[in-house]
């Protein structure tokens, strides 16, 4: 069996989307993600420049050769661009050996361990009365887990908050929004939240927190610190990871859970912050960590360390990449929690797939492969149109990470 | 689909074999080697008597679910009787899952990432040239790596080499024997043997060395550094590795490679060998160690440390645990190298297996599951016979580790 | 002297029990317990198949090398059924010897340091209320030290708890029954519990706790911050121990005490955990773990690092078990204290004793040997029975640990 | 003043080459090398796609400014592709600043420490006899410290060698050639060579050796062992480096000095090898790890732990790349080696430049910014052509690392 054609679909039914379709010979193909938000034509000119031209004609069948063809054989490896690119090829490749065997995914990386995946939704507000009113509303939903969120007084813009109600999603058309920030306000204000979060919905329900990369690891640790007493499931991206000792501080301060890991691209980048159980949850996808192929053996490492997965799941992974998580969540023995930040009917009309959300948890039915498609035609309605996440500054100016 | 009788079969064509048959409600079954050295009925009992009723019923494509059914589920967790049993299952659910999937093992686990595996068999002398010139018998015959013992004057018996030329069988009918052993003549022994055997053959072939648990750290340390000339493959088993602290000394002084892992069973036993790059190859085996889905848990975690696969492949892994070895090497990326010692013929005829030996590499065809099947009529005219590995002693009578 | 005879006697009055006799040529006999719950039948096979063949003839005197014989000459080392008939046949040779010299074994390894063994017994309630009425009950008792367990709200089923007053056995006839499990739930309702019972009992009687491998590191270190105002005896199996770094985790955030090691099989199972000093209290068990002469060396290392025993006693251990208990804990200098959760009268009197419990403390007369026997007659009348201890799964269905 | 313009300009002559060139409307331009061998056209779209749109308008004097929005902004961090974009910004950016001020960039850096950069060539040979000539022409030629390679008798096709007298380019045309590869031969084979080098030209000239990714640390460790006698000047890249505590073991058996990081991106590729002093040299470019600005950061912190520089300088590294890495080395206190692997003819005539070859050093004039151009027209009639590194497979078919 051959691999026939690779094809890059690029889409953007509301937001950008890059898919790999690689056709087989046998008549079969696959479906992979190749979406890095704000960098699209850099995966995709990876894949159609340099990757795809080297793959014409190999047995789709080798998974394991050709994932560590392209990884050892780029010679510059990791980085999100070359992980993505990779991911999107390992992904597809395990659909068409679904598709041959006549089983999902799930089945082939070991069967199901459970049957669904605790999903956490995105519960945000101007402030707290508004972020209040949003949990309530996700636990009527069924949401059993649920990231607070909330507007802070003097900022004008906060990561995770719409400044309008309604759908949140953070990349932007145009040029990438510059957002203010000031550590100190957003530490005053965030165990208030809590407090009365908790008084407001009890205990029952499990809140999560995601304090994306502001932090310095002092103050990560004084603010886990300070949501002890509010049994946080998690905090999440408390301060950046590129120096994984970082987390070592924080660590020494609070039990308060901790979560990390969206912006890795492999094994490497948490090497230490596992094997050290500096964390909690590794957060890393299937479409930015290498495909199935390398996430299994990071959710293996974790698993060694009693770290559970806890996957990124914004709506900058197309439901390529979430058919691909919910088959290895309902099979991986150390899952954790699943985050779901649901994509609108457009791009679900464009992505048909067979997961689903029912009482909070991500479910599938047992089809062939990933268990998701794309339709081309009404792909091609929507072009590419460029769009960046925002950037963060300090109130004097200078750079800080959004 | 449903497990619906899992038969447990005993056998001794020449040596003794536990296997594993488990039936499915859809007309497949699946192998697995359940044998244990000298220990095989308290495998079966806990097999028949504790593992199989839970099973009978469950859905066999819950490979991980059943794995961790049964290792949690114990609550007594690792050690040999218990890891060897859930190597069996886990073995023939892989062998079930493949014939679905009319795939072979290696395709599930990713596809082959090698054409065959190179294999070393065994030189024994009585003395160095009985040695050599068995290292010349193996090279003739294609090996590429070839493990060398030799008799020890002063000591009537020593591991691996027969009293007389020809099949040498540790496992004995009747009580265990019971050897002499005295490290300093080995160790004034050793290093002339391979500086001869170099000698003869010169620097081509592999050639490795197991130094089978007898010495201290420090003896190993120093027959590794006396070693080093000589350029080995490994020197393996250099000493009891119940410390896995006791490698840091041999590792602090000598170059020569170093494996060890036989008589592990699970990655706890390796944890800090491979995690602390004490060691370079990993020897455990798929029916010691928990099966296809713990071995590649370790084979994984292995080669995030760059230690490589050397697995374990005396008579007393059947051919249902070569073929899975076989499949599993076609597949791991870090695949070292596969001992070989061949079965006999009337062995190979109770199992007949599709993997085979061609140019000092393990081959196989693709055929669906593991490819060995067992023919119960013939293997029930081999009724199991008691027998031993031997035990050692020093010259004063205190036990020694064989 | 010669041993002359092994048998291996299984019996269920009430639970089922692995008990061997070794007889001797000299008229006298020992007694070992070889009880593994939910595993027996395998550790039988081990003893009757593989063991006790290889001891037939040999003097039961040479107590070191029967046990090096057993552990080396097994070629495969370590792990609860190997450890477990190991342990039953080291047991029963210290009966004989101390018969033979017609003292207590407590006499023979140093005699006694103390007068009786400080207990702990089980209080468990339904709820809250039910708890704090089964602690005022044992204090009434006598009891020094109680152990407090209570059921979630939420959870049907709670490890350590009735689902109906009276006497608690965890195994099961039939299949093993499958629990539910909510990390959530309990961590919220568990350091309320202790606060409760501090308030009703005050501070006078040592409380401990047993989480029973139920929760991650994080979790356990956050349960123990929390337990820190109720000053606890120990908290126990915070989390499972294969790998030992994951105490470091607990140990960084509290100074309640620890205590593991029930399912631990030698000193290899918590060499890292005593050394590092990671934890208080040991809690190995002289069947699982090897026997007399094994656990000795566990408590000698033990003492070096301030590390006391704390013996697992739950009823799956046969009074032929708790007498070697009784003896080996009259002697530890490092003795810390005992489980006991006492046997129904009908095992009392298949195992007639010398141990009884006197306000609050295990106490013995000075007779040879363990001072523990068995009524054989009595014993055939309650035939095996299989049995098995639960599994927990969580509420996606996933296997936890039990 | 503002960024009016900024271009990327792809050009193969001879080899492919991106180039940046950062227009300003005060008529002053810059350039910076965008070139990453194999996956050109990635860092192209990266730049032209995403980086560009956001910097048109910014005043390019904020260089700090810049590079943060790029590493920061950019959300997915670090990465081969990423990193050459803003390192092609960055330098672009340094060039432009040392024209405003009529300095030649080394100025802006702190200014000479010294008269010129040490220089090592490549003196490769198909077998020992032909490298030793090469050895010989490269001394004549005034080199003072040449790297050595030759074929190995066994492989075809040997890293660093050409099959053919003449210039070696290892990017080729077409598909990536699969070259063969054998540990045990080039290790038996590399010691001799610096034996008979060392023999031949005795110890004046620097000797320096790449063992390029291809060996485990435990076979490293026992190269440089046994190349010990030799003083080299460094061993580089002994073994694959995503595991920086693969070092360890390297460092632990030999005092050979090691050099690695080619393939780095960032300071968090070697934080661990410099700041554990695994390493004596480190190899990053200011092309493919973030530009003068960041490599700036990793030589100051390679000085704290008196670890030199010593920077790849293949022909991948265009002249403009080349000529920042002579301004950087004029200044870097800690400046140690520079390879250069000197570009054709014609290359040299599309980016005409400042920097020179005399004596074994390379030395430039004081001009201002880089000191180097490109001749777009002459650049324009080479357009860009496919072409890749080799991949390297094992004789098995496994896939290792070129």
């Amino acid at each position: 069996m051959k691999i026939e054609q690779i094809k890059t679909i690029v889409t953007c039914p509301g937001r950008n989307f890059v898919t790999v379709k690689v056709v087989t010979d046998a008549g079969v193909y696959g479906l992979g993600d190749a979406t890095l938000n704000g960098r699209e034509l850099a995966v995709r000119a990876y894949l159609d420049e340099h990757v795809i031209p080297c793959l014409i004609g190999r047995d789709p069948r080798r998974i394991e050769d050709v994932w560590q063809y392209l990884y050892r054989g780029a010679y510059w490896r990791r980085g999100p661009v070359t992980m993505t690119a990779i991911a999107a090829i390992d992904m597809a490749l395990w659909d068409i050996l679904g598709k041959l065997a006549g089983m999902p995914v799930v089945q082939l990386l070991g069967g199901r361990s459970r049957h669904g995946l605790m999903v956490y939704g995105h519960a945000n507000g101007r402030d707290h009365a508004e972020a209040i009113d949003a949990v309530h509303r996700h636990i009527e939903q069924g949401y059993k887990a649920i990231r607070v969120q909330s507007g802070v007084p003097g900022l004008s813009k906060v990561y995770g908050v719409s400044t309008q109600p309604g759908h949140y999603e953070p990349a932007q058309k145009g040029m990438p929004p510059e957002e203010p920030w000031d550590t100190s306000l957003y530490l005053r204000h965030t165990p208030e939240l809590f407090r009365k979060v908790r008084e407001a919905v009890g205990f029952g329900p499990h809140l999560l927190h995601d304090a994306h990369h502001r932090l310095t690891p002092i103050e990560a640790a004084a603010l886990g610190k300070a949501l002890e007493p509010f049994s946080l499931f998690w905090l999440e991206d408390a301060t950046p990871a590129e120096s994984q000792e970082a987390f070592r501080l924080i660590r020494q301060h609070t039990t308060t859970p901790l979560a990390v890991g969206e912006v890795f691209n492999s094994l490497w980048d948490c090497k230490d912050l596992i094997g050290d159980q500096l964390i909690d949850y590794i957060r890393t996808t299937i479409v930015h960590a290498g495909g199935i192929t390398h996430v299994r053996r990071i959710a293996d490492f974790a698993a060694i360390h009693q770290v559970r997965t806890g996957f990124h799941g914004a709506t900058d992974l197309s439901p390529v990449c979430m058919a691909a998580a919910v088959n290895f969540g309902l099979w991986a023995p150390n899952f954790g929690i699943q985050e779901l930040m649901p994509h609108g009917p457009l791009i679900d009309e464009v992505f048909p797939h067979n997961y689903r959300l029912e009482d909070g948890h991500l479910v599938m039915d047992d089809v062939p492969g990933l268990g998701v498609d794309i339709d081309e035609a009404l792909a091609a309605r929507y072009p590419y149109e460029r769009a960046y996440l925002p950037v963060a500054r300090l109130r004097d100016g200078a750079m800080w990470n959004w």
